[in-house]
Order: structure tokens, then sequence, then C-alpha cells
């Protein structure tokens, strides 16, 4: 009897295992499903710390973010400061993205003009949970027609030539950035840190955040109505980029 | 008379012209020669705001100075965080440097072993007017035994590790930078930025400083002992990139 006895658990735990060998792939997939893949926009001139101050911390985030970079046809795409970014895909083989990242620069407003682009925003924008701009990059998403109707800020040194492609939009003079649910901007250049840490504190809370800032001994902006640039940079003093 | 009175200033106007016209491409040269060559080295797994901080900075100088990239090989270099840089040359055809700029990153512990990127930094540092490193770049100037008897600083997470190539070192454990004239260091990742304006200033003035500040919407650190970052990254805590 004693025998017995065992063989009743003991043929669960068979049952058990074998149970769960069935199901480990769909375990699997939901683990892998975890990682969120964010898709970093480049285009010829684009800025070099719009793209790479927000990757800095989405880099360092492997566990949960997949970075890759994209652009209208693969290979080599130089920065408006000089070095060139390798774009890993095209826009006819990038993977589906979960979320979207445009920067600005100089670059921006000649890809104003590319309807490819525009096109390429508009459809990733809307597959993707989260659509991010650096800079004059809102210039770009208010172009594809992604910002009409919307709260959204860019660069405060270029606003007038930055906001122009968008009338529609309800540009916000004075913000470091401005969240908007599933499309967040931000200003100028460094203020894409500022942002990036915002929304990783939103998607993944407050101690994350601060363990990716003080990695890269980073003083965060945590106001995002912080911005001291609004006024600075507003005055026109034939501003050259030199 | 009265011609010949107007004969001699017009020779000597002539005269004067014609030397100047001997002179001027030793004028073109020295105008050529304003523009300093930095070389920021890259090697795999190389931190991508490391590079990219101090990048935006110069790159936006283009009157006084151009960025090239180097590493062993010319070609795409993968930082720690994913996305590549392109390397426009290999350590056999890189220009002569004026400047060095030496990223860390979690790669630059495994770059310590190679002898021919030692080599390469001993010998560009000896010929530049300025070597700058970032993070545990200062690792990498330490290994190259370029650092020994002076003052430095490098990460503070990361301190034991990246101190330990450097036993000869003056290192300074709290530091945003250290500023030893030819050489300059700094903390880690983010402190890269507010060392190059440092420096920016140091060659070309505070306004030109102030104003490539402003234009990237940052705002700096200006005092190199602000660095809270030594007390609270000096406790272990089972870091790990993730």
């Amino acid at each position: 009897m004693l025998r017995h006895s065992l063989l009743v658990p003991a043929l669960f735990v068979v049952g058990f295992t074998f149970a769960i060998s069935l199901f480990s792939p769909t375990i699997a997939s939901a683990e892998d499903a975890e990682v969120q893949t964010l898709g970093l926009l480049l285009f010829e001139d684009f800025e070099i710390l719009d793209a790479c101050g927000p990757l800095e911390v989405w880099g360092n985030l492997k566990s949960k973010v997949r970075v890759v970079t994209v652009a209208a046809k693969k290979g080599s795409i130089s920065s408006a400061q000089g070095p060139a970014l390798v774009a890993e895909f095209g826009y006819d083989d990038c993977p589906k993205l979960d979320m979207l990242l445009v920067p600005g620069g100089l670059g921006a407003f000649q890809t104003l003009k590319d309807a490819a682009t525009l096109e390429f925003l508009r459809k990733r924008s809307a597959e993707a949970k989260l659509t991010m701009s650096v800079c004059n990059g809102a210039s770009l998403l208010a172009a594809a027609g992604l910002l009409d109707g919307r709260p959204a800020t860019t660069n405060k040194a270029y606003w007038k030539q930055s906001t122009a492609p968008g009338p529609q939009v309800k540009w916000v003079r004075q913000a470091r950035w401005v969240d908007d649910g599933n499309v967040v901007t931000s200003s100028g250049v460094s203020a894409g840190i500022d942002m990036t840490l915002h929304v990783v504190e939103r998607l993944y809370g407050p101690a994350t955040a601060d363990r990716l800032a003080d990695e890269i001994e980073y003083e965060r902006h945590r106001d995002a109505d912080w911005d001291p640039f609004a006024e600075k940079n507003a005055k026109p003093k034939g501003r050259k980029r030199s």
C-alpha cells in the first residue's frame, strides 16, 4: 500500500513536468514579449546628442528594451556634428516597433520634404505604443500630422522654424518636455535625456529611472516645466553653427 | 614732376601687393592651422554618451575643430548600448591629431589588454596638445602610462576596477573632472559634457562655451569639485546592466 500511495503523487509529478514542458515555448515567448523594440530614426545631419542621449538610457535597460536604428536606407548616416551612426534597417525591412524615437538636427528641416519618411512615421507611430521626439524631431512628427490638436514642444533656439510645419499643433513654449500619453516631445538636444528618464520612470518606476541616471552620473531635471531656454534662446542673436 | 612724385607711392603699392601675394599661401596655412583636429578613439562596447556628449559640443565648433573617429580598424564599431558609430580611420592611416578624446565603457576593460591601442595612445598623446578621457577611458590612459604621477579621475560606480590599471596615478575620488594642463580626465558618462565645455572655455573663452551650452539647452556644472556620485555610487549594490 505504501508503494501504491507513492504512485499517485509520482504520476502527478511526471504529468505536471510533461505539461510544463509542453507549455515552455509559450512561457519563453511571454518573456520575449516583455522586451520592447525601440526604433531610432536616422537621417543625414541628425543631431548626435538628440539621438545618443536617449540611446544611452534605453541601451542600459537591455532586459526591457531592444534598440534598433532605422533610416530610409540601411548603412552609414552622418550626423550634423560629423561622425556617422549605422542604420541597421531601412524603412522596408524595419521590424515592428513598440516605441519610436525621432531626433532633430539641421537635417530634420530637409527631411520634412521627404514623403517616404513622413509615411514611415505615420505607419510606425500608429502601430507603436509610444512615439517620442527630441528637439525639432517634433517638426517631422508635425509634418506627418501626428501632433495635430495635441500639446507638444520643440527646441527654443529655432522655435519659429521648428513649429512652422505644425499650424494645428498646440505648441508649448516653455517646457523641458510635454507628455501627452502615447506621444512625448522634448525641447532641444540635452532635454532628450530628461524626457527619456521621465518616460522610463512612467513605464518602469522611479527606482529604475534613478538608478539609470546615477549610473551615467547625470543630475536629472525632474520638472517638465523647467525651461530657462524658452527665454534665453528667444532672442535672435545671429546664431551660427561655428 | 607731378607724375614722378606719384610713381614712388605707386611702385610701393605694387611692390607691397606683390609681397603680400607671395606670403598669401602662408597666411592661408596659418588660418588652416587654427582648425584643430580632434580624434575620438572607438573600440567595441564603448559607452555611447561618453563619446557623443563631447562630440555634440566639439562638432558644433566647426570653425575651430574638425572631429575624426579612429579605431584599430576603420568601419562600424558597436557601442555597449547597441548602436554603432563609424570609425573613419584605422590606427595606420589616422591623420595627425591636435586633440585626443578617449571614451570609456565596458569595452574599455577588455581594450586594456590590447598592445596596439596602448601604443597608439602613447604615440598620439605625445604629439597632441591635449588628451582627454571620459569615464573609464582614464583606465586606458593609465594602462598606457600616460597618467603616472599625475592627478586624474574616472567614473565612481566602477572606481576600484577603473583605477586598478594606474597604481602610480594620483586618483581624485571626488571630481566632476580634473584639469592637469595637457591631460583632462572626467568622471562617468555625462560628466564628459561638462568637462568638454570647461575645455572649450579654457581654449576659446566663456562666451563660446556658454553659447554652445545654450544651443544644446544644457545647464552646465561649472564646478570641477561638484560630484555627488563619489558618495552615491560608492556602495556596492549588486549593480547590473539591465
